[in-house]
């Protein structure tokens, strides 16, 4: 019944905690970024001084997206996930540990954005930074897939396309990564266009047998 | 038995990790503005400097008052949501952002309060700042009932009341938002009595059939 | 069978959600007050600065113990509670406000204690903050019980014995506010001995019937 | 059929909110000190500081990778925990105030590995702190064990097998802290190896019995 509780190594437990740890650590990531704005000093009109922190909300937002979409497939591929494991939970941290520090090179960007001098290393940092994040995904993906934690009643058709999109989504960034050394905003551009492409909705699993019942919730 | 399964994209999950991930983001949005109350440096007497920091105790109030109504109300329908899915969570990010921010802006309001110059800057950019929260609030309700989200064995009639009661309080909200412009203690009481009203518990649900059994929970 | 279910505002739920939400204000509270301890500058020998750092790892270790102390017994509480509902989730955020802010009275009077000029100040100050605190858990509980949401299967004799010492507690906490107006010594000494005296364990629970049993959890 | 239920004081509960509670400390220990790393402030090449704030990288590297694996591990052995009770909670509450401070030593060293002078205080300071975190797991597993809460379905070698790991674990931290007072650089690196040690999976559970289910997630 259950084919995929393979894994020879410590535990093999279900999603929940692994779920939880990862959604805490992406809440924490998504929220910290607003003790990074600081209050206007005074001084000058604050109107004028509120407009000049558009740097500021530009940081916020492009971390509140880029963290924000993560999580939204995080949580598909949660969806499509029956355990977890030693294996898996390392490559996890690994990927939590860039999803925590994504904000600063976005932060970073938006700040140097009107500095002509040094919006191309901070852009180029940046792309390189969503390349690593990116890696770290396809590494926990691919372990979790490796390690027998995907959810083994998965069309085995369906599994491959999405490994395919994670193939291409890495790849695309790793390319956007080197490109952002010769020309950043073609880089950024392209490294910011993959996480947005996850914006469209991943393709709905399609099960060997029965698709398993949703598990509603409302208690 | 489910009828309200019926999203075409993604995974539809039950809600227990949405709600998770809801409650960490507001629980760090709730918890984070203590932090930006620093001890007093020393060299005056220290009851006094206690008293003089009223603005960061007010802020931190404010704060811990809308976020926690917000959550309140979160809780509330999260008991009659059944499932997410791709476009409710994006809804829900963004919402989560701009919880998220909202401690912000009542900072510096409460910053600002005994600045007679810049205090109505200070309360026109709360007031504008919990109009964008409340139509943050309206498309994540919106997109989760549009998408099936919602508990459909509830009474038609109910979900009805739910929604006129969330366009009329967004409508509000708007309204509050351009009145600052104009007059911001009209605008910000507005927008804050708009909040507060939220104290007053919302109707108990109504079911076609037979209401779903609490989850009683003591384990 | 469910005789608690009677609130008549908003939904009735079971307590996971009320749990988790608590669970992370707790657990980012118990955490912040790291990154307050600075790293040292510099230019004096590095051990001797560690060591003048005493009132910092003081101020975590107090909060940790508070919160801590808190939370073990929110987890008891929670253990004997059913549901939770509009009335009583706006009690939680009162006490989840105040269980965010008691680090900052804990820090301050560890870096004023080699004050002596001030020291008064903060031990009172922080004597205060307690009384306060524990006011808004006697407040939640109270609620909680009045809206039916404690486990109605409990012995009433029982119920009794839990709510006396939480009004002993309360009064004790509220006199020892008082007392640190005149000894600030005293007053906080008996503040945290009443925090204190919840390291031992409360009564174990007695059921009218057979008592429930235990949710295990190794999933 | 449960037969580890014996504990006589407060509520023993099931492992849920334990780990929730924990989950969500582990989540801000790991993701906190992001925000230590500050915007380099301009005025020379961005790229050069950049280079520069290594240290701040490497903190933050080693925080991540001592909290995770410690957090790997807590997953592992919330996994052969069955209950939790008031003894229990408090020698967590001890492991994880642990927890939510060793990020500080992990970044001073970092900070000051290229200062001849201080490293070696800071390197020392550092596996003292990487010894008392060992001493409060040890701690909080012996209490686990005590009162009962491990799942009395394991086979009692298996778990005199994980008992000895912790046993000799907690002696090589503390061997490790005494030995950095005489060299540092063998000490810190005697307590990291320990550490990293836990990347090998614990040994799969043996059960007396057949081994229950593992808790499928997909909901």
């Amino acid at each position: 019944m259950r084919r995929n509780s393979i894994a020879h190594e410590g535990v093999t437990r279900g999603t929940s905690r692994m779920e939880a740890y990862s959604d805490a650590v992406f809440a924490i990531a998504f929220t910290l970024p607003i003790v990074e704005i600081e209050l206007p000093e005074g001084g000058r009109p604050l109107a004028q001084q509120l407009a000049e922190q558009w740097p500021d909300y530009l940081g916020y937002g492009l971390a509140v997206l880029i963290i924000g979409i993560y999580w939204t497939h995080h949580h598909f591929s949660g969806g499509i996930t029956r355990t977890s494991g030693h294996w898996f939970n390392l490559a996890l941290i690994l990927f939590l540990g860039a999803i925590g520090f994504i904000a600063y090179p976005a932060r970073l960007f938006a700040d140097r954005l009107s500095d002509a001098a040094e919006r191309g290393t901070a852009g180029t940092y940046f792309a390189v930074s969503l390349a690593a994040l990116a890696v770290t995904w396809w590494i926990k993906w691919t372990a979790g897939l490796a390690k027998g934690h995907v959810d083994a009643r998965l069309d085995p058709a369906y599994v491959r396309k999405i490994q395919r999109r994670y193939n291409v989504s890495v790849l695309l960034n790793l390319a956007a990564g080197a490109l952002a050394f010769i020309s950043w905003p073609l880089g950024l551009g392209l490294a910011l266009a993959v996480v947005l492409a996850y914006l469209i909705p991943p393709p709905t699993p399609v099960y060997c047998g029965e698709a398993p019942e949703v598990e509603g919730g409302g208690g």
